[in-house]
């Protein structure tokens, strides 16, 4: 029996400005990486973020990032592990508090932006929001990239964890990204997108930008809900999901940490 | 048996800033509230804080404020009091991961400077406040102004507090603060000071600034720690304290909450 | 011949966020009052703002506000006249900057939001503005609430000053505007609102929300571009105003300081 | 006649967080690089600084830096030239606010921290700020690292720039600094530190880490005023530079752009 868990950045917007149609994508996804006020969200938006997951019956997590509003945290910061590390309990901590007052339990921790791709090939970074997170609670789940260093530090440390795939985006011969400034970096055929994540998940193999057979073991996909056609997106995966019988489960079910 | 606590604000550093002599006091307070990033701290500031509470066996509360770090939270907000609770549970949950990581348990909440001010004469403030708090966790403990409606709300929903005193101001008749811009509002005689927490204590009355015996019962002095002559004023009243059989206990013991 | 001014708030995108209808407003409009980073707007949203207004001949004036992103400026804040002051100096700087990147002169400043509505009832609060606007630079010129403190301590040191009023909003007997929360406030109707504009302009009146004929000389209408419907309004006033033959022109004609 | 500028980074306080001795510290340097808001400083510190230097009759420059507080700019951001243009733009026109209130002139622009270091090996990024301060002010002097890709790429855009060296570090051979992690990095002996300089400003020469005799032509000497004994070197090098008979002057006045 086949499962994988749709997982969705969500409660970016910031105070009066508005960003992502939550209320829509919320439904869709199994799992919401909620923004902790430091790239995006504030405290109303994460109560309230907090309390749409419980009403859909949504895994929660957190998805800290660089304190960087300005540039939504895609902007690469030379933070010291030592402050990553606290910077993580600060923000993780912080989104656990929405959840205790919604009654809905915090279950994972997925960072976000510039923090999550400088972290996927540093170690010392990786390990700080590892033992961050560890620290916090040793039963959160790290969501990271497929075959990144995070996932790696998080199994040193004994952190559980789960490979995040993405299915607009073509992946190199080792399993990594290509990057957005290479030719071919995004799968832009929509049926194209779905065949491979399907394949993902039933073969454990995609084909690599020089066409190449590579492993990869997905336990999530990232899908957006910035707009009617990424809604629409998301429709239709779970659609081609359902019709080959790969049924949407949270992290926890997934991993069997449940 | 007299006994009562002493609290200091302290983890109010910020970055390359420096602020307090907070390895210097913390020993000598019972109850240390630390700041949580919005009037001032930071995440690494506030590691280090937890960090030297467990060390020296000192009771930690948060110490929430106004997202104002310019004004020090010192400066009045109209922010709503759903936003407020939104807030006191944002900073209250941030500083409770940095005591799950110190391995040392959040006790208490003083609201800071202008929230603090602001909430002791507004009951809706108030109640956000203490509705924050009790949905995060029930059993911490609201420290705010004797008299105030702060306590006043924590009474009615059956949440944990306790009443500060300051032994540096002068009272009015009604028990509320002599405002500071006021003529005889600050207590400069240190030793007049200290006979005055001492008759609070034991005889649970202060003589107000029209000369009247009034009413007060204190479970905490608030004390500073940001210069050398306050941390001598703190080891005079220690002292003193002990030199009159009242014993320095942490929030907890005071209100047998333990 | 009649002649009025029609401002708009613009350049209110922050970051990733985007607020308002900027490049559809500002060819509507005559003066154009720019976030300048405090409540809204970031350096690079102000020099895309800036070659804008250049580019459609527009003149600009600054929108400085309260340090207060998440409230949008929007919250009252107990900030001392002397540092609203420099809160001032420092947020039209920062614009003027971006005008003589783009080869445009600054022209005006209109407070923003909560700054604006305490000012308007402040003296002590709106001569700090208005000497911070005079010593960056005596010839802009303030534009205030019609009938407000500011525009009477903006006289009184002999600053340029222009009387903004508001198509739908409701004025009591003595000029002011009605309250938010008072029924009654907004004017609902579109051809009424109009209608009041039109007879401010002619007649130099407009009947309160009391029934009673008031007199009111307005400079400028402030007209909305964050909607369809808000564009929609505006296209509508303008081709009243033409119809009534009341050019629409920028603060500087309208003061005949040009 | 021999003459060097002598600068030191000023206006570093934050709200209630006090930072250096600019009262003692500006009477002893030519040249007062003013934090902008963004790093370090705040409306009110800009205002006082710029009265001190008014006071002190000494040059004033900006001094802007990344938008990082709580890095205190001294952390690598990965943010576009583009938006560096426009962050130089909007934190010079501040200061410039402050200096037309004071009564003085803005003079020179130094960026701060990590912006300094990263711009000074990369030529867009160089130019980027040199193009920023150019449309603000082409008069404007840039004060840069001697040897550096800014002062490559203000020569090649024609903007008057100035050479900052360090009596406290050590030169690679290329004339770059060796960087801080190395040994031998920090010049410790006062003495020899001022030796140092009196070659660079009679010889200029100063020996590299390996012995070697390089080039160095400093028009500017960065000295700190953060304690007592930065302080006390600040006295003994002037008293040095008089001896030898090297003037301390302005920026102005070392370029002969007065």
């Amino acid at each position: 029996m086949y499962a994988i868990d749709l997982n969705s950045d969500l409660g970016e917007s910031y105070g009066a400005y508005k960003m992502g149609r939550d209320e829509q994508i919320i439904p869709l996804v199994s799992s919401a990486n909620v923004a902790c006020g430091f790239h995006a969200g504030d405290p109303t938006i994460m109560a309230k973020t907090a309390a749409l997951c419980k009403d859909a019956g949504v895994c929660i997590g957190a998805h800290p990032g660089y304190p960087d509003l300005q540039g939504f945290g895609r902007r690469n910061m030379n933070v010291s592990p030592a402050d990553v590390k606290n910077l993580i309990l600060y923000q993780v901590g912080a989104l656990d508090a929405f959840c205790k007052s919604a009654g809905i339990e915090l279950r994972h921790v997925k960072p976000h932006g510039a923090l999550y791709n400088m972290a996927a090939k540093d170690a010392a970074l990786s390990r700080a929001i590892c033992e961050g997170i560890q620290e916090f609670n040793p039963r959160l789940i790290l969501l990271g990239l497929s075959g990144s260093e995070m996932l790696r530090q998080a199994a040193v440390i004994g952190l559980p964890c789960a490979a995040e795939v993405f299915a607009d985006r073509a992946y190199e011969d080792d399993g990594t990204l290509v990057a957005r400034t290479k030719p071919g970096a995004m799968i832009q055929d929509e049926d194209e997108a779905v065949r491979r994540v399907i394949g993902m998940i039933k073969n454990h193999t995609v084909t690599s930008i020089t066409g190449k057979t590579i492993e990869i073991c997905p336990d999530s996909v990232c899908v957006h809900g910035d707009s009617e056609k990424a809604l629409l997106f998301v429709k239709k995966i779970r659609a081609a999901l359902a019709a080959e019988g790969i049924a949407v489960k949270p992290l926890p079910e997934i991993l069997n940490v449940g």
